[in-house]
C-alpha cells in the first residue's frame, strides 16, 4: 500500500482550506488506507488533517488487524462501553485544539453521527462534503484494481460454467444457485458480490424477483445474474440461456438483447457521454419494437461494490474516461411470457471497452 | 400485514405535532409495511402523515412487488433517470402544500439525503428523530416475529450438526464452511446473516479474524459462528468443539466460558438491567483468572439484523423486558494459544430467557 489515494485526500483538505476531513465510509476507508472491514453499528473512522497526519479510530477488537497491515501512522481503539464520539474529540483536540472547518463524507454520514461530532465541536462549520471527490477518485480505477477486477470476473465465468451444468428439469432455480456456489466455495471464494440470481420462464420477466422454489422446465429461457467478491472488489454478470430448444418469439427477443449488449460494448470511448451508451443500447431495443419492455438504465459503476459510479443512463451526461468501470446490460422483460438479460462488466480503455467476464455470449442451448 | 406498528407510527406523529415522518430506513419500511427490499443507492422511502394516509415512494421496478404485497395505500414509482426528492416534493404538495413539522430517521439518514429533503422544503423544520421510537417498537418482537426467530435458530442447529461432520484433518476452515453452507443451500436457506466464521486452533484466538485457508489439525478447538436470515429475520450462534482429545488448558478455559455463558443465561429476568447480564458472564470469567481475555461485551439485540438493540454490556442500565430479544456469547480468547465463544440468542419471557438454537453445549469431542 503505497498511500497516494490517502495522499491526495489530504491534499484535498489543504486546498480547501479544511482543518479536518472525516471519512466515514468504510468503502472508504478500505480505499484509503487497505484496512476493509464493516464496523456494522460500530464506529470506524479515518480523520485527515492539513497540518498533522491522519489517525484511524476503531473498535479495539479491531486494532491489531489495523497495525498488521502495516498502517504507518497512528490508530486508536474503543470499548463498547465507551462513547467514540468524545474519544474522537480528545484525539482530535491533542493536536488540534479547535477545529474550525470540517469536511464530511455526506453520502455516507447519517444524521446522528454528523449530531454526536456537532456536540463536540459547537464552534465548527461542517459544510465541505468530501463525497464528490471521493467518487471522483474511485471513478477512474487503478491497474491494482483493475488486476482484481479481472480475476472477480474470471470467477464469474466459472460460476456459469458450473451452474449451466447444473440446470437440469424438474430442478428449482435455488438449487442450481447451491451447486454454483458450492463450486466456488470449494475454490476458497467464499462471498457474492449480490444475492445470485437465477430465474426461469415466465419468473425471470421479473427483473427485481428473487430466486425461489421455481422449477426449471424444458423449452424454457433461464436468466442467470451473479457475481463475487475478491479481495474487495465485485464482479457482476448475466447470462440468459435457452433449456431446450427455444421458441421462434424467444430466439427474436434474445437476438434484440443481443444486439443491443454488442453494440453498446462496441461502441464505448473514452469521451462519449455515459447516456449514450445507453442510448446505444435502447436505440436497438426500441427499433425492434420492444422499447417498452427495457425498463432499467443499461448500467451502473463497479468497484468494491456493485453498485457505484457511473450510472449509464439518460440524463447522466458525464464524459467517460479510460479507467472508469461498469456495467452493460440490457434486458427485455415480457410478463407472463420470458426475461431477457445480457451483462457484462468491463473498463474504458484507450480504444473502447474491455469486458471483465467473457462467457460466450451466443445462445447456448441445453440438451434436455 | 395487520399495519399495527404502521399506526403506531401514525400516533406518534399525531402525538409529536409532526406534519411528515419520512421512514428512510429499509429495514424500518420492511417492518412497517411488509414489504422488504435493499434499493442499495436507489430510494426507498414511506411518508406518515398525521392528517392523511400515508404513501410509499420506490424505484419504479418496484412497484408491482410492492402492490403484491396487498398495500393497501399508495405507492409511487421513480424511474432512474428523474430526480426522486423532486417527485417526493411533487406528491406531498398534492396533499400539504406547506407542511413545516418534519421527522426523520436520524440514525439511518444520511446528510446528502437530507439536504435533497430540505432543499424542497426550505422552511420547514427537521429536528425531531423517529429513530429512537423505532428502535423501542423493535425492541420488543411479537409472536409473529418470535416464531421466524425461533425457525432461523433451528436452520443454525442444522448448521452446526453439518458444519461438525465436515471437520476432518486436513480440510480448511473454508471447506468446512462451504459445506455446511451448501447443507443449508440446498434445503433452500439462500442467505446467512453474515458471513459465516469457523476459526481452528490459535486462529480463533483472533475474535475478528476471518474464515481462511488454515487448516484444521488433530487437537485442536475449532470455533464456529454463523446464522441465516429466515423470511427477514437472524439467527446468530456460536459452538467451540474439540477435534480430537483437548488439552487440560483448551478444557479448562472452555469450562469457564460455558460456565460464564450458563450463568448469564439462567440469570436473565425481566427488569434487570442489561449491563447486569454482562456483568453475570464477566464475574465467572474474571474469577477464574481470564477477565483479561473476554474483550468485548457479553451480546448484541437480534431480530432483522444480527446486530440491533439492546447491547449487553456495562453502562446500558435499560431494563429488559419480555419480549426483548439478544445474544449471550462469552468468550475467552489467548493470543497464540486458543479461543474459545459459546453463544446462544434467545428472548426474554416472564420467567428468563428462551434461546432460538439448541444444539448441546457441553464440549463436543471429535474423534480424529
Amino acid at each position: 500500500m503505497d498511500y497516494t489515494k490517502l495522499q491526495q485526500v489530504r491534499q484535498w483538505t489543504v486546498d480547501n482550506h479544511v482543518d479536518v476531513t472525516y471519512v466515514s465510509d468504510f468503502h472508504t476507508i478500505s480505499y484509503l488506507t487497505g484496512f476493509g472491514s464493516d464496523p456494522i453499528e460500530r464506529t470506524l473512522a479515518l480523520f485527515v488533517f492539513a497540518e498533522d497526519e491522519p489517525f484511524l479510530f476503531a473498535p479495539a477488537l479491531e486494532v491489531e488487524a489495523i497495525k498488521g497491515t502495516g498502517w504507518p501512522y497512528r490508530v486508536y481503539g474503543y470499548l463498547d462501553h465507551e462513547d467514540p464520539y468524545a474519544l474522537i474529540a480528545q484525539h482530535i483536540q491533542e493536536q488540534l485544539t479547535d477545529p474550525k472547518v470540517w469536511a464530511l463524507e455526506q453520502g455516507n454520514l447519517t444524521l446522528d453521527r454528523f449530531n454526536a461530532i456537532k456536540t463536540q465541536f459547537p464552534a465548527a462549520h461542517f459544510d465541505k462534503n468530501l463525497s464528490p471527490m471521493i467518487q471522483q477518485l474511485r471513478l477512474v480505477k487503478t491497474p491494482d484494481e483493475l488486476e482484481k477486477l479481472h480475476v472477480a470476473g474470471k470467477w464469474a465465468d466459472f460460476a456459469f460454467e458450473k451452474g449451466f451444468a447444473a440446470v437440469k428439469a424438474g430442478r428449482t432455480e435455488q438449487q442450481v444457485a447451491a451447486e454454483l456456489q458450492y463450486a466456488l466455495m470449494q475454490k476458497g471464494v467464499m462471498e457474492m458480490s449480490f444475492g445470485t440470481l437465477i430465474q426461469a420462464g415466465a419468473h425471470a420477466a421479473e427483473p427485481h424477483g428473487a430466486t425461489n422454489q421455481t422449477k426449471i422446465k424444458p423449452n424454457e429461457l433461464v436468466l442467470f445474474d451473479l457475481g463475487v467478491m475478491w479481495e474487495g472488489y465485485a464482479s457482476d454478470a448475466s447470462r440468459t440461456i435457452a433449456y431446450g430448444q427455444p421458441t421462434d418469439k424467444q430466439k427474436e427477443i434474445y437476438d434484440v438483447c443481443l444486439e443491443a449488449q454488442l453494440t453498446a460494448q462496441a461502441g464505448v470511448k473514452p469521451g462519449m457521454a455515459a447516456e449514450d451508451v445507453d442510448k446505444l443500447a435502447r436505440d436497438v431495443i426500441t427499433k425492434a419494437g420492444y422499447g417498452e419492455y427495457f425498463i432499467h438504465r443499461l448500467g451502473h459503476g463497479l468497484g468494491q461494490t456493485d453498485h457505484e459510479f457511473p450510472s449509464i443512463m439518460e440524463g447522466n451526461h458525464m464524459p467517460l474516461v479510460e479507467g472508469m468501470c461498469f456495467s452493460i446490460e440490457p434486458g427485455i422483460y415480457i410478463p407472463g411470457v420470458a426475461g431477457v438479460r445480457i451483462e457484462d462488466c468491463g473498463v474504458v480503455t484507450k480504444i473502447g471497452f474491455d469486458p471483465f467476464t467473457h462467457t460466450p455470449k451466443d445462445l447456448k442451448i441445453l440438451d434436455i
